[in-house]
């Protein structure tokens, strides 16, 4: 078996079936052996940044399975590093799949195109290293195939970004497919048991004596390192009241009755945030304490009665158990309480998370109605992906509907990332019978990375990607410079867009423009629009330049009245 | 004066009036700078990536100035390190200034957004200091205007990437002007005085010997180095004819009478590759040996009738003298020539470079037909910039009219490059007083980076861009994959684009679709469309699939029928 189709083989078995990436001289040999197998299907990307986006978002969307992104030498991997190095902040599991010149090549090192005409054949390999998990560059056939099996169980088990070097040649040499018989591990090394047993006799312990009173905060690590089920099986076991960070958010599907929201220090609403903050034990999992998951690191969550649940790791108050990490210890502490007398819990009552439609006079779509009218939109299982920027804070001021899944970039906020990974999301979610995937991007952002459009239709996805016009960079006109010239952008033919992007004879998508109240609401009420079997872009113009989601004007101290 | 504000005055020295890049929260202090400040415009582009891009092509119009581009922490630097990494293979001169951490945040590393959430701040810098000349990290302000002036001389006289991180607080410190006093150097350091003249006296003595039969080779060193007007002195005092490599196309005036066209190796024309392998001596200025610069190395250059001149350092034959480089030697060379007796020289009869249009039958737009006819259309002192791919070869197989001026990527060859490129080399351009700027792309590179056609057009730019729609990679067709489907890219509507990246009436640009060759040549014959005053775009179509300039179908073995 080839070396390429040996890792193809187990990237399927990692759950790939997408491959996105752009194809170049130093890996279109590798791309003949993927159009050839049968199990992974090649996305073309428009550029390698929104390739590696794609990959992101397509393992956001399937935990458990890994993202990726197969590039050139040089020109097209460095195109994709900010997106890898995303991915490494946010903890995605994807592989880095760079095409590399040949033994012969890297021996004497000749001044080929891509390389920076120095004989430095190894320098972007150098700066892979710095953003990702592990690496290898597949020289040698005798270790290939360990190789592989190496960096990949490293991005399955650590859901960071690994980086193969794969040399044009070395693709092609056969190896022996042995070592496909042994599946790749998928779980963690176990816990220490004894460390473990004191874990949970310490936390039942805490538990008794909280007397119902704990607060169960849900963050991003839940998702990422995928103990989403153990975390449901934990908060129904018991009916604790359960909230989530901003980057947890729908992790614990936001209709169940005994979640009351998000936590997100001094922006938190206040009829929870003291039923948080003074619960008698707050156990927190998955924890990721970024300045804009912690409301610019205003949570306070008081030490000694706070129990932090990790991949690798327990907390409780101010000792730490390494080596006791959530996956494994979650399921024997929900045995270790059941059956759960629950009626102490269910005394302390969860105020159900609302957003009524503000009621304005006038026409001007503006945040606040925006994102009231958008929870009604929404429905069961869709996909809400929200670019870094007013759609990111605008979706955590309502709540979302059962199942529905949230895909944002909180910690590493790189603007233009959000239309490759709907391109990503949206070919997962087809893959697993999820809902619409639904994109809220503002005209700003939607610039950075907009071909991905392209391919998207191309692929036959129906994403609806809603356009917010305010003409310029919202967030960064809160922050700074709000009348300067740079904070403004250029304003585009939204409408047109589609068909120049390839929807030359129009029938392959729908374009809109509203521009009051009335117009986006008869719209979002028109079923043709809701499930429209075609990709739909809508353009939300007449918006005020100044004019941010609450969460927004609070946090950059614009107040409630900008 | 703040650092930030010294710093713009040291870019202006070097010849910056355009700033390219992206705002983001870690450059907004900086971008008030720059907008208050009279001598700089801000470009605010759509990406990173085009941003960089920009910055280079601006650099290569403007030889003797850099090109500078401003991005913010993480995400923006790392979407331009590409381009950056192109501007050190290609030896293009270009300031990376990246908005940094303030000085608090740098000590304390708080999991700030655009990090990688791990404490590591000073990461990006690091990969950063893998692809640029000279890096500096500005915080203390003591040191601070020394620094800038550091690397912004490194960047000046070794013609490369250098990379300044400016922490946000520290940009508003105030340090002295005094230094401006002093203006950054700009002469590379002399060359060593005895080794000159003995370089000189050998020089001249193996011309002598030559009789005349002395070949130039004029490579992109000439024009990278800042020696063009030497160059020209040189081999007008002498009247050797002269060549030039695929890289140093249009150094030399190519309508001059005694330039004989293109050498590259075993694709070189045939009536002038003897007179160049065969000369007496040749004089090879400013080589760069690239695979794609010397027809995938088969230049037959013999060492013992070979002078090379380079930046720092000079070739007789098999002996080499360090420190003695072109920039100062040649006029001291042209000097000692000087009155020198053309004679010999001129009875050397150079052929006329001429690529008459193809009598073909049908109306389909051939490579071989469109190249030939283009070279009737450019007129003196025009840009043309040439998408690696088709194009960069297409224009290698014409003779350029007087003056004009040759842009691309043929070492670093980072397709989508030339878009972000032709926004820089356009406003140099319209600097300098030059020509039009034409563009030449291909249908797949141009979806990489085609939001940046958008800033041509807000900047009121006005260059002619024809995109050759072959509905695929057709370079990478030549190389595999002929009918492989990851050579197919989408079809766009090309015609719509303008209209959708911001001419929403349609009055600030014309965009065109041609699909014989008697609607390109009644287009290219319109004096309306020759000096339209408006941005210009046009789809050629209707080209074959399997079809390729001359050169790139020789270079990849398809041959002439291909």
């Amino acid at each position: 078996m080839e070396v390429g189709v040996y890792l193809l083989h187990r990237l399927e078995e990692l759950g790939v079936k997408s491959l996105f990436g752009v194809p170049g001289d130093f890996n279109l040999g590798f791309l003949d052996l993927v159009e050839d197998y049968p199990g992974i299907e090649w996305i073309g990307n428009c550029n390698e940044l929104n390739a590696a986006y794609a990959a992101d978002g397509y393992a956001r969307i399937k935990p458990g399975s890994v993202g990726a992104v197969l590039t050139t030498y040089g020109v097209g991997e460095l195109s994709a590093i900010n997106a890898v190095a995303g991915c490494y902040a946010e903890i995605v599991p994807v592989v880095h799949i760079a095409g590399f010149p040949d033994l012969e090549m890297q021996k004497k090192k000749p001044i080929m195109h891509h390389t920076l005409g120095d004989g430095r054949y190894n320098i972007y390999t150098e700066a892979a290293a710095l953003i990702t998990y592990s690496q290898t560059t597949l020289n040698n056939p005798d270790t290939a195939a360990a190789e592989i099996d190496r960096v990949l169980s490293d991005c399955a088990l650590q859901f960071r970004p690994v980086y193969i070097a794969l040399p044009t040649d070395v693709a092609y040499l056969k190896i022996a497919s042995d070592r496909l018989r042994i599946p790749l591990p998928r779980a963690a090394a176990p816990n220490s048991a004894l460390a473990e047993s004191v874990v949970i006799e310490e936390i039942v312990k805490l538990i008794e004596q909280a007397k119902g009173d704990v607060a169960v905060l849900v963050d991003v690590g839940a998702v990422r390192y995928n103990v989403v089920e153990e975390v449901k099986a934990f908060v129904e076991e018991t009916g604790f009241p359960v909230y989530a960070t901003s980057m947890g958010k729908s992790i614990i599907n936001e209709a169940y009755e005994r979640y009351g929201g998000l936590y997100i220090g001094q922006l938190t609403r206040p009829e929870i945030k003291g039923m948080i903050e003074d619960a008698k034990l707050i156990l927190y999992i998955g924890a990721l304490k970024s300045d804009l998951n912690t409301g610019n690191f205003t949570t306070k969550l008081d030490v000694a009665r706070t129990v932090e649940l990790h991949a690798a790791t327990t907390k409780i108050k101010f000792s730490e158990y390494p080596g006791v990490g959530m996956k494994a210890l979650l399921p024997k502490l929900t045995s270790a309480l059941s059956p759960f007398d629950k009626s102490q819990t269910l005394s302390i009552h969860v105020p159900k998370w609302t957003y009524p439609l503000p009621q304005e006079a006038d026409e001007v779509i503006s945040q606040n109605w925006l994102w009231s009218r958008m929870r009604e939109f929404l429905k069961p299982k869709d996909v809400i992906v929200a670019e870094t920027g007013t759609s990111a804070f605008g979706v955590q001021d309502i709540p979302f509907p059962k199942d529905a899944v949230f895909v944002s970039q909180i910690l590493w906020g790189s603007i233009g990332w959000a239309v490759g990974s709907t391109l990503g999301a949206a070919l997962a979610a087809r893959e697993k019978g999820l809902g619409r995937t639904i994109l809220f991007i503002g005209d700003g952002s939607i610039q950075l990375t907009v071909q991905e459009l392209s391919t998207m239709l191309r692929e036959g996805l129906t994403p609806i990607i809603f356009i917010l016009n305010n003409t310029g960079y919202t967030i960064e006109r809160a922050i700074r410079g709000e009348n300067r010239k740079y904070n403004d952008v250029a304003n585009w033919g939204w409408t047109s867009l589609m068909k120049a992007l390839g929807d030359v004879d129009g029938t392959r998508s729908k374009s809109y423009t509203v521009k009051t109240k009335t117009e986006l609401d008869s719209l979002l009420n028109d079923e043709a629009f809701a499930n429209a079997g075609v990709m739909q872009l809508v353009e939300i113009g007449g918006m005020r330049k100044f004019d941010a989601p609450y969460v927004l004007k609070v946090s950059t101290g614009k107040g409630e009245t900008w």
